[in-house]
């Protein structure tokens, strides 16, 4: 007997109706370049045109807006590494919450000006020694302020869900539908809204080959932790899958696409210059697996990517692109 | 007494159609960041993200759709600098037609590589000494084709105003629309449709102030001719309004607007690292004057700019990001 699914369909449309009007919708673009370079037809969800670049505002402010005034009005914690802290920020601003967001010393300086630029204040970890969890759940007990978590938590799943929802909206007829790894929030969140309208899609999921953690716990059956990963792919760099999120990718996934660092960055010159919109590693490694041809659908499938954020520190851009 | 228009809104419609589902309908997209930058709310018509990377596509393959079989099977003739180039040769692959194109040797090598991918055959003129259009007038001689001119011409200009058409689609209420102006062709046919649609609208072109040709014959009250302008704009290195297309300016614009190189480049600039998008100096002129709140219109109005074209060779993006 299996028990009833944990995040259903009817939760991303809630999520939906209460983001209706706040996010943007995001445009779902098609390049000929991408299609001839990949051999399959590419729609590519632009989360990276997002509010605050990233499809992390579609959770936070999900969960924000699910919770009770009482609770908003004491405020909420985060940890994240960049685009989950410019996500709460923005959400909570935008809900008149106040932010405390835990994020590591080494985030890129981008991302860490744009968390406080919208108000959040800022509490650093080292992601190397420090227990960020713990940190945020003794803030969460000192301040009683709401933990908003970055993946493993069905209002955030749900928000992030509202990507695949539009997508899929916009083109219904896909064979398969791709996105990031990291702790897999957003994957769950996609995957239950892909499965449960178009049963025979093949989702499959990207990963850093260092950061395989997922790919890993898939192979086991079980969850698997790694050392923290030196991918370039800041977003995901995650040592385990969550608890919540991974039974729905267990249930849901064909398999994991693991793509290099060069790959990676050879997507993010890619789409700037032939797609001509700016991605951040995190954000390409679905176009670096289709564009490497290491999805398992066969040449000419509809494939929907979502390149899932666009921060990325303007130095770091240019050296990509100067390696063409 | 007026004679009646010489481009209606009708003529557009008709074009939509022809083109419906051979191009893309580009997605509008805002930012916070821009209209922060700029105090208006800005609605930004992507047409970078367009096939072949610029609006052209939608005037030419208009034009070539709009020709008896027998033309299209003599085959095409056009002059550009670049984009327009780019247009023609794909929008011949697309309707089974060869073309031949006239460009200056100076030309982009990524607009003269892409031109001879889509299958057109390349002739060169010198762009400061040779007539193109009299080179391209002895082509359709010598070789019973059909010419494709650039703007001056009533189904390139319908073709274009399918952009304006689309925007106001999506964003019905706009204050006002800002397009590059080079030849006119763009923006005859988008403010034909802007001005019919919503008559209060304030139309604003955009040139580089070296290329000041528009300016200067609005002010003038006739076409006036300046020397081949220097701006890194290469798209509307233009030395005077088209015959057909002045008369539809001098009707519908509010005026044009005069943007420096510097202005340009820092819009670029913007558009990549904020905006997320990547846009050719030409395209971005728009976004400069709105940048540089050099529109006529009050703050907080709402202004559609169309970003005509995402073309930029990656030696000169990263120049121009590194000059941040």
């Amino acid at each position: 007997m299996t028990a009833p699914p944990a995040l259903t369909l009817d939760d991303v449309h809630a999520a939906a109706r209460r983001l209706l009007g706040h996010i943007h919708r995001t445009p779902v673009i098609s390049s000929q370049s991408v299609d001839d370079a990949s051999g399959y037809r590419v729609f590519l969800k632009c989360e990276s045109l997002q509010r605050a670049g990233s499809f992390k505002i579609r959770g936070a402010l999900n969960k924000l807006l699910s919770l009770t005034p009482a609770e908003r009005a004491r405020g909420v914690v985060a940890y994240s590494s960049g685009n989950h802290a410019q996500g709460v920020a923005l959400a909570a601003r935008m809900t008149g919450t106040s932010a405390i967001i835990c994020m590591p010393r080494d985030a890129p300086a981008l991302k860490l000006e744009a968390t406080r630029n919208y108000g959040a204040e800022v509490v650093f970890y080292d992601r190397q020694t420090d227990d960020r969890a713990a940190l945020a759940a003794r803030l969460v007990k000192e301040t009683g302020r709401v933990l908003v978590p970055p993946y493993d938590d069905y209002a955030i799943m749900a928000g992030q869900g509202t990507a695949a929802l539009e997508l899929l909206q916009d083109v219904p007829s896909l064979d398969a539908l791709v996105t990031p790894v990291g702790g897999g929030g957003l994957m769950a969140g996609c995957s239950t809204v892909a499965k449960a309208l178009v049963p025979g899609l093949t989702v499959v999921g990207v990963e850093a080959d260092t950061a395989n953690d997922t790919a890993l716990s898939l192979a086991r059956g079980e969850r698997v932790s790694i050392p923290p990963p030196p991918t370039i792919a800041d977003g995901i760099r995650v040592t385990s899958p969550g608890v919540l999120t991974f039974p729905i990718l267990q249930r849901h996934l064909a398999g994991i696409a693991l793509v290099t660092d060069e790959e990676i960055t050879g997507a993010v010159r890619f789409l700037a210059l032939r797609a001509r919109v700016v991605v951040e590693p995190t954000g390409a490694v679905g176009a670096a697996a289709a564009l490497a041809g290491k999805l398992p659908v066969p040449r000419g499938a509809r494939v929907g990517v979502v390149l899932s954020g666009g921060n990325i520190a303007p130095d770091l851009l240019v050296r990509i692109l100067q390696a063409a």
